[in-house]
Parts: C-alpha cells; sequence; structure tokens
C-alpha cells in the first residue's frame, strides 16, 4: 500500500502559466444543500473557489441564494429543481460535485439520473454524502459514469458495499469498488484515510481528530473539484487534494483544539503557494 | 464554597482520539431565536461549534435560516413550529440548548412540554432565558428531566425560585434548586457566577464587567453544549465549560473596553487547545 | 471656541464597576433604514455595540432583519412600521437614535409624532440624516423634546437653520439652535466638526478627508448612542463620543486612504480601553 | 506603446483636501447582477468603496439587497426594473458601471438605452461583460456615448469587433474601436492587459495568472469607478485605475496561489495610501 505524504504535493501543483484565463482552470459544478443543509452547498463552493477553480456555479434552491452571495460572490447560482437549467449546466461543465447537504429526498434521485444521461465522458463527477445513500438505497447503476469519484466516510461505504466496518479490508475494498464502477476512484475517509483505484491502495499519512466536525467533507469535495479543474483527474491529483485538505488541517489543529472548515478554506491559497512547483 | 480556577481546565479538555468521528463529540440540538431575538440562535450555535461540537442543528424559524448559513455553514437547520421535525430532532439529539431568544410565545410553552415528553434520560437540556421565563409564568414541573442545567442570570432566578436578589444566599438558592427539580444544575450568572448541584455550592474566579453585553449569556449554553457533547454532563464539565467563557472573556478584556460575544467565540478552538490535558 | 483634544477622553470613559450588568449600559433603540438605504442601520446598530452599549435594538423593516441578524447577531429588531412595538420600544429604551437611511416618506414624520409623544423626558433622542430633513420639511416643533442631540452635516444644518453655508458662523448658529431647540445639542458635522450647547461652542482637533464616505454619519450616531448609554447625556459625554469617533479615523487614515465605516467600528473596543480612565 | 508602470500610481493617486465631503469623491452607480450572477455586484460595489468613492448606489434586483447590505452596508440599493427610479440614479449620478453580471436578457438591452438616453455628458460609462455582448447583438449605437470606456476580455472584444483573437493586433484594435465609439477608451483585459484611447496604446506591466478567476473583472469596474469619481476620467486615471488592480494581484499572488476578488478588495485602501502624492 502507497504511503502518500508532503512530497506528493509539488508533484501536482503547478506554476500557472501567465498566458492562460479561467476558463482554464476549470469549470465546476456543485450541486448541493437544501433546506436544512444550507452550509454545505457553501463550505464545498467556498473550497473550489480558494483552491483555484476557475469558475463555480452553485446548484441549489433559490433560499440559499443570499447566503451563497454573502460567503463567495465568485460563484454562480441556479436552481437544481429548475431541469433545463440544470441540464444545460451538467453539460457545460468539467468537474461536477454531487452530494453535500442534498438530503435524500425523490429529487436528489432525479439529480443523479440526469447527471448519468446528461454529463459527457470526460466530466468527472465527485459523489458524495445523501448522494451515495439514494445510490445505496436505489441500486443505481453507476458503471456508465466514465469518470467518477465516490467520497464515502467508512459508515457511507458500509451502506454502499454491504461490507460492515470490520470487513472494510483493502481487498475487500478493492473488489466492492470494482464491482461497483470499475473505473471509479474511491475515497474511504476515516483516520488515515484510504484511496482504492483500480488495483492500486493509497494511504494518506495526514489528518487528526479535530476534523471530526460537521462541514469537512463538504469541504474536502471542494478542493477535490479544484484540484481535478485545474490538473486534471488521474489517480495522484486525488491523492494530492486530498492529502493537502489533511495536511493544512494538521497545521491548525497544531493551535486549535478543533479545525473548523472555514478556517481551514481560509488557509488553502497559501499552502498551495508554498508547495508550488516550478517544474 | 469550592472556588473554581484555571486548574479546572486541563482536568476536562482531553486529547481526541485519533480513531474518533463527528458521532463522537456530541449532538447539539439548540432550539433558539424568534423574529426579534434572531442573533440569539447564531451565538449560541456558533459558539458549540467552536467548542467543538461534532454536529450542531439549530431549531429556529425559517426567516433566520440564511443568516445561520451565512455565519455558521456548519449547522443544520430546522423549523421548529413543524412538530414532527423537532421531536425527531429531540430524540436524535443528546444535548439540547432551549431557550435563547425564543420568547415567551405560546410556541416556547407547547416546545418545553415537547421537550419533557420526548427527550431521552440521557440527554441534557440546558434551559436559558425565555424558557426559564415561561417555566416560571407556567409553573411547568422539570422534575421528570434527568440532566438539566438551568442557566438564569439573576433576575431570572429570582423569578423561577421566588428569591429576591438579596435574599439569594448560597442557601436560599441550594434549597429553591432541590425543591424545583432535585437533579438539576443550577448555575446563577453574576459577578462571579456559581454554581448549586445537589449539596455543593461552586464559584467560577473569572468574569469581567466588559461581559455585560447583550448575547453574552447565548454565547454561554453554546460553550456549555460543547463541552457536555464531548465530555459528557458532569458537575466538572459544566464548572469548566463556565470558567473557559469567562476566562477568554478575561483575556480579551485586557485589551478592550467592551467583550463582544463573537470575540470571544473566535478565541474559543485556540484557549482550547492551550489548556487540553494529554493525559 | 473651546478646543476639544485628546485629554477629553480619559474624563468620560471609565472603568466599568464589576458588580454591574448590561442594563447599566444603556437600553438604544435605533430607528433607521428603508429599503434602498439597508446598511445605515446595521453601522449605527453596530457602532453602538462595539461601543459598549448593553442592549440595542433596531427598529428597520423587515426586509432588513436578516443582514442585521449577519453582521451583529447582538441586536435585537423590530418592525418600525407597528406602531404599538414600536410604541413599547420608545418608552422601554433611554436612548434613541432616529434618522439613518430612514428616507423622507410619511413614514418617517410618523415616527418622529411617536417620539414626540412617547419618549420620556430621561431619554435622549439622537436626530439624524432624513429625519433632520423631515423635520425641516414639515416645521416639527422640537421644543418638547427635553433631551435631544442634532446631528446635522452643513447642508442639513442649512435647510434646518435656513442659514447658507458661509453663514453659518458660530453666533448665527447658536441663535438658530436656540430658537429651533433651547435645550438640545447641536453638532455641526465639517472639517473639525462644531458641538453648540446653550450658550457654549466647543470644536474637535480631530478628523481627515478620509472620513468623507458614505455611512460615516451613521456610524457616529451609534458611537454617540453607546457613549450617552454608558456615560449619561452631557455635553462632555458628546464631545468624547465624537472626538474618539475622528481621532480613530485619524489613525486609521495613517495607512488607509479612505476610512471605512466597518473598520473604524472595528476598532472601537481597543481604544476605549486605551483610553480608559482609572477614576 | 506606452509601458505603465509603478510611476504611474503617484501621478493620480493625490492627497484629499481636508476642506472636501462625500460628494466631491464621485457619485457611483453600479447597474450589475442578475439572479444567477449575484456576487457580481457586490465585488463591483465594494471595489469602489474601498477604492474611495464617495457614494456609491447599486442597481440589482431585489432578491440581492441583503446580501448587498451585509458585505457593504455604505452602499444604497435600488431596483434597476423600476425605471422611474433607474432613470433618476442616472442622472444624480456621474460615473456608472453596466455590466457585471446582468446577464444578457432583454432587460440588460432596455437598461442601454436608458443610459444612451438619459446620461449626461459629463458622466462616464464603463460597460462590462454582459452589457458589451448586449451591445454586439443588438447592434447598439454608442457613438452618443461622450464619455465612455469598454472593459472587454478578448473573447468579449472579439465579439464587438469581430477580430478573432490572434487579428487583435494595436493596429487593428485601434480601427475597431475608433468604428465602433470615436471617444472610447478601450481596455483588452488579457496577460498584461492593453488600453486603447484615440490614437494611443499603452500596456500596463502587472498582472499574472492567479487572477483568471471568477469575480476578477467585476471587480476592475469599481476599481476604475472609483478613480475616475475621485480623479475624472483622462487616460492616465484608466491606466493608474487598471495598473493598480493587476499591482494588488500581484503582491497577493507572491504568497496565495489564486488572486481571491476579496482579498484583493480589502488591500486597496493600504496600497493607495502608499501610493499617496504630496503634490
Amino acid at each position: 500500500m502507497e504511503k502518500i505524504n508532503k512530497s506528493v504535493l509539488s508533484t501536482v501543483i503547478k506554476v500557472r502559466n501567465t498566458e492562460s484565463y479561467k476558463g482554464n482552470y476549470g469549470r465546476v459544478l456543485i450541486i448541493a444543500g437544501s433546506l436544512p443543509f444550507g452550509g454545505a452547498a457553501i463550505l464545498s463552493a467556498s473550497a473550489a473557489i480558494h483552491t483555484g477553480a476557475g469558475l463555480v456555479t452553485v446548484a441549489t434552491i433559490p433560499e440559499k441564494f443570499t447566503a451563497l452571495n454573502v460567503e463567495i460572490p465568485e460563484a454562480m447560482t441556479i436552481d437544481y429543481n429548475k431541469s433545463q437549467e440544470l441540464i444545460a449546466a451538467i453539460i457545460q461543465n468539467n468537474v461536477i460535485v454531487l452530494g453535500p447537504g442534498l438530503g435524500t429526498s425523490d429529487s436528489t434521485d432525479k439529480i443523479i439520473q440526469l447527471i448519468i444521461k446528461y454529463c459527457d465522458e470526460n466530466t468527472t463527477i465527485i459523489m458524495d454524502a445523501s448522494a451515495l445513500s439514494v445510490v445505496a438505497e436505489n441500486n443505481i447503476d453507476l458503471t456508465s459514469i466514465n469518470n467518477l469519484i465516490l467520497t464515502p466516510h467508512q459508515g457511507e461505504w458500509q451502506r454502499l458495499s454491504n461490507l460492515s466496518i470490520p470487513e472494510q479490508t483493502k481487498e475487500n475494498n478493492l473488489k466492492a469498488i470494482n464491482k461497483l464502477a470499475p473505473n471509479a476512484t474511491l475515497i474511504v475517509k476515516k483516520h488515515l484515510s484510504e484511496i482504492y483505484y483500480q488495483n492500486k491502495v493509497s494511504q494518506i499519512q495526514a489528518g487528526n481528530a479535530g476534523m471530526a466536525t460537521g462541514g469537512m467533507g463538504d469541504t474536502l469535495t471542494g478542493v477535490l473539484a479544484g484540484f481535478i479543474g485545474q490538473f486534471g483527474n488521474s489517480l495522484v491529483t486525488v491523492q494530492t487534494g486530498l492529502f493537502l485538505h489533511s495536511y493544512i488541517a494538521d497545521q491548525i489543529y497544531k493551535s486549535n483544539y478543533v479545525v473548523l472548515p472555514s478556517t481551514l478554506i481560509s488557509k488553502i491559497p497559501k499552502y498551495m503557494k508554498k508547495f508550488t512547483s516550478n517544474k
């Protein structure tokens, strides 16, 4: 099992080309939030923007537009219950985060179906939280999604894989993800999170118990979307995004009892600069 | 009378277990806020999150969801006037704050009745502000609540106990709380606040007049909820939460004429880390 | 003409009594804001809270409650178009700011009439901006208000006094304010603002052109309300509040081209502490 | 081609006259924002205020008023769909930003027609983003606007000029802008942005790839409006505003991987002070 440490960062985070524009750094669509889970969309989108995503659109319910405008004026907003608008956004964007704070209602199922139907084969889909629960409940077939990243915590992975937590060994996890979605990248979030991709297993050497707080997973989806939008979807990009999220949390944890998502997000641009490769 | 000072902090604030997740740090429900008192819910919930509570849900009126999403995207929101949702939340959470900014309308009485009926014997109820006034006015019987903390200031305690402020001696207060709710912990907020629990009286050696500002009590409820969610409901946990709140205020007061709740809240994670025990 | 400088600060800003509570530091009602001028209420209320006012209620339109809850969760909110609520608030509070961002509609006239009818003789009324324009237009008689402070800039003072700016000499200003409202304190806001009270004229030795920006006058009303709520309405209290506002602005202006109201507000607690008298 | 560098800053940014008031520093109207692009209005207005504009009014849709009040309480708000209010604002203001986040609906066309009809010959119009697209689509004649600044990026300029990006040479650009609007100033936003005015071409020697993020162009419109409001519309004022925007971004980019608009805006007052001329 490959151990991922700080050296991964400068492999992926590259100096930007001076002759570039925002369209070069990813068009990210974040489908997230519902009445009781309004903040999830904010955290995911804010993380994507702080990571350097070029253009970020949030598909949520209109009741959440004002809070999004305040916290992240850089993001655009659409209503995910307007199917035509959502389909257009699915087609136009090349990284899609699906799940934070969506809840497990019928509309989540409907959105997953639209993604499966309309997303381009080059578009990366990051599925998290409620979206994973709905996939598990409704036995949705994910094999047609070409670029798929799943980010369950151990409990969500249990529902998806039918593996109890003690059964979640490397071998069993590999088998399960290869059955569920053969080309997908699986992140199992836990103490020292693991990444499964085809026949490879890797583990990040970062993270701490101060991250055990609401919103930390939403934040991760945004970081991953920002990385993929800028550096492309590959195993090493996913490893780097996941590692950076935990690495920044470790620095905050040195002087804070709990690592709040909004604190972590605010520090992303400085840590990415610090680890930018000149290659 | 036991004097509580800085040494209490590292007794209670423990290093987090690396193999833990947010569910280990308390499920906190904050029932708070009404049209004129919208900020109380924000301050209480924000304090709970900064203290390290794992999952925080705010039950308030929908008009306040946007402000909550902006200030604390980490928190979930529900409408306390939807009884079924509120009952489900009462059952699912293990620490409940009841009162900040609720007002003294009929709906407050109704919510107290739901808590009495549905809360689990292991769930801690922290009653503050308007909830205490309604208890006093309507002579509500609190003896059936197994884990109860009351946080009146002297005026609210007068209404609850029928003891005028000069009559609020240690002996009278002990008698009154033991009659009102024999297992409850009583905090009387004043200069050098006092804690009454069974036959014990303790007093914190911290606090200052810069705390005499709106919202400081709302903030305390969140700190207490965060402590109980993480360290369990015991006398020493309550003493520590109460002490820390005033201790941080004392540090701010050294260079500020008034101690604003939002300033205090922002400093909680650093002070908790500073006083974390390695035990 | 008395010159007011830094020495005035520690005359007024006193160490708080340890045995005090928020009710000792003023109950401030800020009647402010309308659809196009939503921020004025925020700036005035935020300044009052940062100055140390014990309890602050904002009477505005409900459309502005969310923004107020976000920016100043410490403040309560009521709807100034609900007359019964407004009358109750006029009676309960002992400092009232009237005018920032109200606009010159009929409802402003109606609110002024309610203040004249219901405010207590010990309550201080601070009139600013739109309220002054409506007083001028409708020839409202202010002589029945016992504790009155008017804070016009030179243009507003021209409308109130019928004195053109070149005619606004000390002698003419004294005559005009004594005719308009004999017991009132008049602040004419300009470069080196002047204070007129009975037969006394004083001038503050602070202020700069970086303050020439929207919202600076709204902020002043909150500072004055905070000072009067804590230290009582007297000439020296008004001088101190006015001086402090400009003095903090001067410190900010040393390193900023423009002095934004929100920057000024955030620095009030530290400057007040610095100039607290031990007397 | 003139190269614009740091020396331009202190040519334009002058010490403010102590005897001045907010009316001396420009009345800026920002017509911006729509349901999906709510943040554009916030960024443009916030930049104008931080640059020192005396009075800023935002014409947008009412759904965005709350977010504006939170982020920039200093700004006034009106509804651009109420024609009478908008016409009054067009007449009263002397710098108008038109375009950020407006979208390309019929209402944008209607607003452009109102500007052409009602704006004073001394009023400067800064056209950006959607407004430029609508001008291109509907072949709107801009020659009647006396003080006009266009701020397209290369793609928008292609739509306006019918010049493909490789065809956008200095000679072709000069010809195209002189045909489109002979007195206009044209900024083509790109790596080392260029300014075209009459027969002059200049290029700023600042800017970086970290600026390739959503909202950076909205921010520029606010900076330009603030500069013109304070220092008048001239080639050197436009050069200075454009240069300062990129120069601050360069300082941020030294320690941040991406330059967020809100970070840039917060630093404007300090950099303007640093480069203030004593002349």
